[in-house]
Order: structure tokens, then sequence, then C-alpha cells
């Protein structure tokens, strides 16, 4: 594991490394948030699941978490949103929501993309294994993420509730299978057999779940991607079926932008504290 | 003037804008953040100035100042940190320190940066005139900065003690004419009569200030800019001698980066905040 950077934030130390990862075949970069508790002993980890476009840098840098996660005693990680290198298959016509930047956080079985996309086993396995192997961490994990890591965080929780206290999200894409983002990327990296796709889809794992993992959604009401792509009252009607307790919360003025994720991060690093306390 | 887009933050608006300034002789982007006491009456504005490279953009993504803003009622401007455009003169070689990104709040003398380079004016008069005339500001103002933009700060501060309730920096460049950022940039902008630098260097107002204008500096101990560039030891002793307050912090392990930006802004705004409501 390479170092790459450090920067005292909150009387606690943002950190940056490098590092090969055998799921992605690639090597990865990803950011540690390690509050002042952990000079002292272990502390729980949240892990942040970023979207679209972004690296492990936007959450970091705009969120503005630190401060809460270093008065509440929380490591948070982010990794990057998918595998890279130049020997790692991009959308040929550059999009942004394909490829590069958009792995979607699904285990990839679709030429090209299956040699690298395996972003599930890597945010699932390998990298909890790295940080808890280099860092003054427990094995106490929550999970959260904005937009498309949104829908990575509610998914990976799911379908691992025993490795996460409790899962929430910004403005997630609650079920890709039914929105063009998803749709897209479910056909390259999962190809046409839609019954595949279910597995990664929050609303069709609601419907199997009985796990008791607390849940937490917040929602922009000017958010521009709302009605086409992210479709919230499917996952709400989906939870109220299932029996699922789900905090789910629109604010009104609100986009999608980080503008809104700071608003309400210590909203959501207190809803993890108390599960991640027990 | 001609809105550029808007982003509800922490129940407030950061908005940014686009008009053409008279100062610099060409179109500038500037951002407000309105605390949501704005709705109901007139608010006191800090004006933030950005170090070297930076735009409006910087500090309202990555300082986290709007949650305490918006707690204690207060406006922030984030003007550009220089003239833009095709027709604005740049570095030949590209140079960060010089040039676009690189007013350095002067009003420059010399060709080719004369006809654009007024940032001074611009801060001082036309922006501020600006502001309160289409914002329900009122005139209490206050003043704040990083690196470059911190010596901006406190010299537009102490050549106007009347404008300002109170200034305040983060890592400023405090003795702009003895280092080399401070002497490559006035030599451009101002020629090479060093006396005529004097009126844009901190230190050298200190020596002849008599304004009783509270003064709060921030300096990172780990500041990989601050032997050669940023030298506050000669700023603490010339606020010694000439008998002004200022309440300099020194603080161990942190950069120049906006993660130590981020880690005190809260109690620079609440500086601010004693004096804007007198």
């Amino acid at each position: 594991m390479e170092h790459i950077s450090s920067n005292k934030s909150f009387s606690g130390w943002h950190k940056q490394y490098r590092h090969h990862s055998r799921a992605l075949n690639c090597d990865m970069r990803f950011a540690i948030y390690l509050p002042p508790q952990a000079n002292e002993k272990s502390v729980p980890v949240l892990y942040w699941l970023s979207g679209l476009t972004c690296t492990d840098e936007n959450f970091m840098q705009k969120a503005g978490a630190q401060r809460v996660a270093a008065s509440l005693g929380i490591a948070i990680v982010c990794p990057d949103t998918s595998p890279r290198g130049e020997a790692v298959a991009d959308a040929k016509d550059g999009a942004y929501d394909l490829g590069l930047g958009a792995g979607f956080y699904v285990n990839a079985t679709q030429l090209p993309w299956s040699s690298h996309y395996r972003m599930y086993d890597y945010v699932v396995s390998e990298l909890p294994e790295l940080i808890e192997q280099h860092f003054p961490v427990s094995d106490k994990r929550a999970i959260a993420g904005h937009s498309m890591g949104g829908h990575g965080a509610l998914t990976i929780a799911l379908k691992n509730p025993q490795r996460y206290t409790s899962a929430s999200a910004f403005a997630p894409i609650c079920h890709p299978i039914a929105c063009p983002w998803g749709q897209k990327a479910f056909t390259a990296y999962l190809g046409d057999d839609r019954e595949l796709w279910k597995q990664y889809d929050t609303v069709e794992l609601l419907k199997q779940s009985t796990a008791e993992l607390p849940l937490k959604v917040d929602q922009g009401e000017n958010d521009s991607f709302l009605a086409e792509q992210l479709l919230p009252e499917s996952l709400v009607m989906a939870a109220q079926k299932a029996g699922i307790v789900l905090d789910y919360q629109s604010h009104a003025g609100y986009d999608h932008s980080y503008y809104f994720i700071a608003t309400f991060i210590e909203s959501h690093l207190q809803f993890h504290a108390q599960y991640l306390a027990k």
C-alpha cells in the first residue's frame, strides 16, 4: 500500500493511499479520514460510495463530514467509483454514465467489462479487509452513498446485512432496472437477461429482505434527476410492503449537488453513530 | 447581472452571477451565500478572497462555511481571483502565480496588466456596491481570505478601516515585498520601484496603521509555503511594534489546504460575527 497524501483535519487525518486490487485487477486509490479518537482506540467505519464521475476526493473535499466524524469518533473510507487505468475498458463514446467513474458497484459478467469491473466484490470484501488490517478500526461498519453510490450502499447493505450496522443514502438511484442510467449500465455490465439485474436493485432486494437493517434516505425535491432516474416513490412503496422501517425524508428546494449533502450529512453520521456504538 | 446557478444550502441559497465589471473591464463571475435570515431582513456580509489558482467556487465548495453562516445570519461573497477572459493578459509561461488566477488584489500600473488587473478597486468599491444594490444585505462588512487572499483581506482592511468591521486570514502572504511570490507579482503589476509596493504589503501598512481594526490570523505549522512565502513572524512583530491587537494562532500539523480552512472557519465566522453585530 502506497501512501499518497496526508492532511490534518479537525484534529484527525485525511489520507490517500494507492494499492493493487485483486478484485479489480488494477491499481486503486482510496481515502480514509481517521478521527482523533483513532489515536487511542479502534473506531468504527462509515464506507461512503460516491456518484457518477466522482473519485475518492469529492466527498472528502465537499461534504464537510470530518467535523462530525471527529466529534463522533467515526472513520470514513471513500473508495473510487470504478476500476482505473489505461488497461481498463471505458465507454466508447466517452459517456459519463458508463465505464470509468461509473462502476455501479456490481460485478460485471460481460466483455469487455468483466475483466476489471467488480466494484461489488471490492467494496464488500477486499477494501474492508485492507482497511481493517492496516488502520486502527473495529469491525463495526456502516455504509452510505450518493446517487449511484446511494444505490451501491443500499444494495450492498441489503445483500450483506450481517456486515453493516446501518445504511443510508442521498438521492439514490432506487430502482436501476426501471431507469435509463441503470438500464444502460446493467445491459453493458450484466447482459440482456433482466432477471439477473434484480440482484443489484434496491426495490427488488427489499421485496425479499427480512433483515432488520436501519435505513435512512434523504432526497431533494429540486433534484433534476428525481423523476426520470431516482424513483424514490418505488423505494418507499417497496419498504412499506416489506414492512421494513425506512426513514425517508424529502426536502423542498434542495438539488442533487454536494450543497445538499453538506446540509444533511450531520444527520446521517448521527444516524449511523447510534448503531455503530451498540 | 446574469444569474448562473442556485443551490439550496443550510436553508439558505448559494448563487452564482456574471456581470460586467467597469473596474476590471471584463465580465466577472462571483458567488454569494445568502443565509435564511436574509428572507426577513438585511444581513451583514463577509467578503472572502481566495488564493492563487482559485475562482469563486473553491471556498463555497470546500470550506463548509455555509453551516456557520446560516447559524449566525451572515452572507458570504466570493469574487474571482483575477480578471478573466480572452482579452485579459496572462503569464506567458502559464505560471500559476502571475496573471489569470493571480491578481494579488492590487491595481496594476504596468503594461500589459494595467488594462484589466484592478482587483483592488473591484473588491473595495465596485463589488460591494453591486452586492448592496441587488441583495438583502446591510452595509456592515467584514473581510477574510486565504494565502494570496489573506494578503488581500488584510491589506484592503488596513487601507480602508472605515469600510470593514474586522479582518481575518488563513495562512496569508504577510509580507509580499519580501517573498518570491510577492516580488514576482509586484514587479510585473507595479514595476521596479519597490517604494510603490509598500502600499500593498500588510507588514508595511501595519507600521503606519492607527486603526483599531480587529485582526485574526491562523497558520498551519506543516504549511509547505510557510518559511519561504508566508513569513507570519514578520506580521506578528509588526503588529506588536504598532501596538495593534492581532489574534495570531499557530496550529501543529495543519497544512495550506482547505482541510485546514474547514477546520477553523467556524472560529473566523464567530470572530467576525461579534463585530458585525455591533
